[in-house]
């Protein structure tokens, strides 16, 4: 039932080995006749990483080019993060993306100052987040929060003088998981990345779930806009009557892209490229699932070579028929979040020179 | 009243110095005159640690063998874990075993990332097991898991392609406890580690506990059978009518073991030579407390060489005024795990080339 | 408005630099024409530091220059914690320092062991606290501990063989946060560690709280006691009517040092050269506000020169409107926190050897 439907290409195939996992497209791929541009993640010494706004593609495609380069060799040998104290704020709970940042750090043998579970004190329950922000200065190099409140990250960074990255501020953005949204797609495909992407490689791009009230899949959609020359057209299959809001919407508008609303997913399903999926809205707190009436698995009707990607946990949305199959691009996607945040890291903290020169293909 | 009672062979008082915590006997003469079987230790190279099932005497011999040598000489400074990312999950909270471990771990270099209390998210509560391993899988090199369900590890393990270490699994089994105890139990008597026991170096072993309903217990009982060239007969006091159940009673009667089952601990409480106290029935996320009302102390009728095991945290079933006396084995027994854990990770993680080759008696 | 207040002498200014986020005194004025006496520091190697009764002058001063040069040279690419596990034990949860405690660990390459949340599951909770200290022999080789409890350190150091540091015990002390008060007010004005101090430099110190209910203001009235030469007077402002208790009360008749109480803060707020404030006093497992009435903001009526410490967090009772002012000496202080503890755990861990002998000012 499910191998019935896997027809690939005889050169999709070869480009995008199946495990028994999933799709593991091989990331040396994406660096292929290409070097990464210093010049460009240069831009993100000291900064902060606090809305997908701040990119162009130029600069998610060198931050992936360096991910990719940080998957495919052996660079935690260098020990690029040795000295550096990584505070990981997690005043919403989140056992996957703190894991993910830690596991980051360890590997390129930083260390680690944790808040698992917010601020437990009734005490520091009163405290302000500027206060908080400001008691960061003191003990490490770098600082990743992650907050139930979308204001949160800006007050943090009112007297906070290290970088910052946001890894979720609650209905806000989550920069970090686009990348690594990206990061998968351009590995699968990595013709998406030119400024022209000839018609037949341009890809029809699904989105199950509500960008204006997911984090997640807000970031996925202002990132993907950048991708114009590779996207044919964008399809949003919500529940909800305005899935977009105002902001959203004129960014949609102003970028060009053809795009179609629905709360039919069999409108668009058959004919999508990619399948962008989540059905998390967090609400301060607490957090309510929409759009999980639209469920995939293995029966759907996907087109062969369809890629699914979800920034995971995942609920019933997504059926695990769909882990073992060419559809799953979801667990390379987990997998390569490491590699983007190391990539950021080690360019925030500026430890470029830490990476052994003649091996890698860095140009300046 | 308590030193009235400690009367001891000359012979027993050198080989197990009394300090002012209790026996601790020295790891060297589990050493003495034998060297440690690398063939046999590699078994475990990539394996996960699940039950005491996977473990025959040769094993276990060689796992405490090699604990003594961790625990009697200077090994942290060949730092044998660098580079290796332990996960300690412990779904199940439990600071005690949790720091065990992450200090098993540090002292031989290696990183941890830690969830010391569980999937602390709503989210994350609705998140299947399976998908919780495949994210381990990025994440780490090995997983050290504990949880209150006992069919956990082998959700978990579904898509696990790490090893990982069961630290307990609801009422199941708890192997690295069992083989913590035996090598207290080693370390004080190592005749027993022989094929032939002398009768009068056999002990009565006495089980204050539960083991069809404590998992401690069951994997101790276990790990027991093994030896049974050095035990004269096994006796099970608890309060339930059937503390076995039928698995556990094949078992005992295949071992050709001679045993007892008891409800009254004055049957044989003076005739016991060690004896294996614990109170604490695990019950999903909750816990009961079992067999309390057998409690021992200073005045209790022991025989004057008896040792006592618990694997702690103790209610008060075992009373401090045992801790200054030579009955107490269980500080040993308890100190010792760290490097009973120790060995299982070297072993597993294959890190045998970073030990000091010409210093240990590690034989091919 | 605020400005116009910041009427300081040329002398002053230059000792203390006004940064944005307030006074920022260089450590290195406290270690002019001046060495570092190691015979003196070398008193705390293996001790647990519980109280400030356990600290002379001379003892607190040799540790906050050592602090200082800690603070001024780059110390940690010497390792001086190598090799050494600290255990942050926080029964009573407190992000703040233990954050502090964990980032001076990781700076000196320290590992450390967490219990960020005290011991979490049912059964530690019926666990003594003297098991638990004896649990803590076998993993680390310092123990810090907060407890709600005053008793809790003394019944953990029961089997507690590894040196601890008190890091708040219930309404009882709070040694290392005086340690980090007078390493501020001594890097503001290092005239203060002489043994005969000029009338004019002598200070009026006001405490906004209640010392005899509050373990940060009981620990750092009880240090200012040592500072005699250098303070005309104290000043206890407090809604409390008896805010000293008899054994605080006592220890300042004893002192010698003129002493006032009031409630009233208008009585001596335009008088006070420097000014703690606080406004939790902690209570089992909550705690409650004392003196939040007690308010400083940029209006308050204070001297041109005064200086503001308060051990944070804060409430509302010290506005951020002073934030950007030169009465700001809380930022200095909480960062001096960091340097404070890494010179208590270099010198109780006798790691002094592990310094760059040429470049600092140590004597034997």
């Amino acid at each position: 039932m499910v191998t019935s439907k896997l027809q690939f290409e005889k050169n999709h195939l070869e480009e995008n080995p199946l495990t028994s996992e999933g799709l593991y497209p091989d990331p040396e791929k994406l660096l292929e006749n290409d070097s990464i541009r210093l010049d460009i993640l240069k831009k993100l010494v000291g900064q902060s990483i606090v809305s997908v706004d701040q990119f162009d593609r130029e600069l998610v495609l060198e931050t992936c080019k360096f991910a990719a380069l940080l998957e495919a060799t052996e660079i935690a040998s260098c020990h690029p993060l040795d000295g550096k104290i990584v505070i990981t704020a997690f005043f919403e709970a989140s056992t996957r993306t703190r894991l993910s940042f830690e596991s980051a750090v360890l590997r390129l043998d930083g260390k680690i100052i944790s808040i698992p579970t917010g601020m437990v004190t009734g005490i520091a329950k009163g405290e302000s987040l500027s206060d908080i922000g400001e008691m960061f200065n003191a003990y490490g190099d770098l600082v990743v929060v992650r907050h139930t409140e979308t204001g949160s990250v800006q007050e943090i960074m009112q007297n906070l003088r290290l970088p910052l990255i946001n890894a979720g501020n609650g209905s806000g953005e989550h920069p970090t998981q686009a990348l690594a949204d990206w990061f998968a797609i351009l590995k699968w495909k990595p013709k998406l990345k030119g400024n022209t992407v000839p018609p037949k490689y341009q890809i029809h791009l699904g989105i199950l779930g509500t960008p204006g009230s997911m984090r997640a899949v807000n970031s996925f959609l202002r990132m993907s806009l950048l991708f114009k020359p590779g996207i044919r057209k964008i399809s949003i299959v919500s529940e909800m009557a305005d899935p977009l809001g105002p902001e959203l919407e004129e960014l949609l508008i102003n970028s060009g892209i053809k795009y179609q609303l629905t709360n039919d997913i069999n409108d668009v399903l058959s004919d999508l490229d990619v399948i962008y999926m989540n059905s998390i809205a967090f609400l301060g707190d607490s957090y309510k699932t929409l759009d999980s009436r639209y469920k995939l698995d293995a029966d759907s009707n996907l087109k062969p070579d369809a890629v699914v990607l979800h920034p995971l946990a995942r609920l019933d949305e997504l059926d695990p028929t769909l882990d073992h199959t060419h559809h799953n691009l979801y667990f390379t996607q987990a997998h390569g979040a490491v590699f983007v945040r190391q990539a950021l890291m080690i360019a925030i903290l500026n430890r470029f020179d830490r990476l052994p020169k003649n091996d890698i293909p860095l140009s300046n």
